[in-house]
């Protein structure tokens, strides 16, 4: 059956994000899609229909400073999206009181997912092409971040104890998927492997290449090899799930 | 149909190992089975002829002082055990000159798996319950160890640079599977993360981890569950590859 789908306008202080809910009957749990920078909900909409037909209640949205808040591209900072984050969490967390909400984050998306975990409890965590920023400068507008300075720093390999992102990685005990691009430009191979070794503790660990793609799998072979990666992944861990319950 | 089974005897020198050699028709791929300490090839039997029905060619045999040469259970050294499994890899080799065999170890099979990765050219890699041993006493009898130094070591969080099998890990760039079992007395989970965090430039990762399992899969259920993650996976790896070429 068709899950519902439904426009909401979330609350973040004073603001509002754009998003929408996909709602299958007897869900089984939740899923919290975060985009990319210059990018919207409209990457994730077609995979959420696939998530929410295996039974999960998804929530896409755009991210302040982008689509219909575009007019703020160049004021949003990290900290500004990451309240949007914690928002969109807590709608679903609402949704679904007994489990808590897994995250499927792209690039800058899933830099905040990783964020997300340290401030509240994640189920599992998805990352594509997950990018890397410096601490410094988290009320910095995002849009003004020095690129030769970041194009240097996602060549480093950083330990878990030099950067927020992958230290909250390394406390993280639930099961992850990471999925890199491998003509990668934006974010090279160190910082998926960065992210992967950061990931100690986790309950599952499953590392992706997507062959000849690029960050934004601008082609629909890749596009469509992302999709068969994480529908895998799903009903594995489903699988896995039903089984100890 | 049925793979041919042939045993074989494999020169080490002047000693020779025993093997079992799982040929099925138009094979793709070729595996090596190594065992762990105090086990012997019997345990790989049932796995080896699932994975020749996949179209590889498996090979299983006796690390040099077990079974039929258990008398030299308590001089048999690294060394020796080395020389065994690059002999054991020699041998498929040649069967299948166009791809380098893969290597499925359990504990100190795994072990050793790893460090044939950095003497031999090695597919991919499949570590059950990988053991860690200090690269010190290389030449001494495996069995004359120190129990409590052992443990002790294998409770601390070792980079690449302080092991010589982490840092044939960390150069390896095959497709990893890493099976733990979750109530591992004989290997702590400490091990399998300081392996997972090795492979920095590995293809793909794969860890999973059988719940309530002890070290030796004691229970018909782990064994089963051992065996789904090693067919899933080749099913995947092959889907991928078979894309590729």
């Amino acid at each position: 059956m068709t899950p519902k789908e439904e426009v909401v306008a979330i609350p973040v202080g004073i603001r509002r994000v754009a998003g929408t809910i996909f709602a299958p009957e007897n869900a089984v749990g939740t899923a919290l899609f975060v985009h990319g920078w210059n990018s919207s909900q409209a990457e994730d909409i077609d995979r959420a229909r696939t998530i929410a037909s295996f039974g999960y209640i998804c929530l896409t949205f755009d991210l302040y400073g982008h689509n219909a808040t575009s007019k703020f591209h160049s004021a949003a900072t990290r900290e500004d999206n990451m309240l949007d984050v914690i928002a969109a969490y807590e709608v679903l967390e609402k949704v679904k009181k007994d489990s808590p909400p897994g995250i499927i984050g792209a690039s800058y998306g899933g830099y905040l997912a990783t964020l997300l975990t340290s401030r509240k409890p994640v189920r599992w965590l998805v990352l594509r092409a997950p990018a890397l920023y410096r601490d410094s400068g988290w009320q910095m507008p995002k849009a003004s971040f020095d690129r030769t300075d970041l194009n240097a720093y996602r060549q480093l390999v950083i330990s878990a104890k030099e950067n927020r992102a992958l230290e909250a990685c390394s406390r993280f005990q639930g099961d992850v998927l990471i999925v890199e691009s491998e003509c990668d430009t934006i974010v090279p191979s160190t910082v998926a492997a960065n992210y992967r070794t950061a990931f100690a503790q986790a309950a599952s660990l499953t590392f992706r290449r997507i062959e000849s793609a690029d960050h934004a799998l601008s082609k629909p072979v890749w596009q469509d090899d992302y999709s068969k990666l994480l529908i895998n992944w799903f009903k594995e861990m489903n699988a896995r799930d039903l089984r100890i319950s």
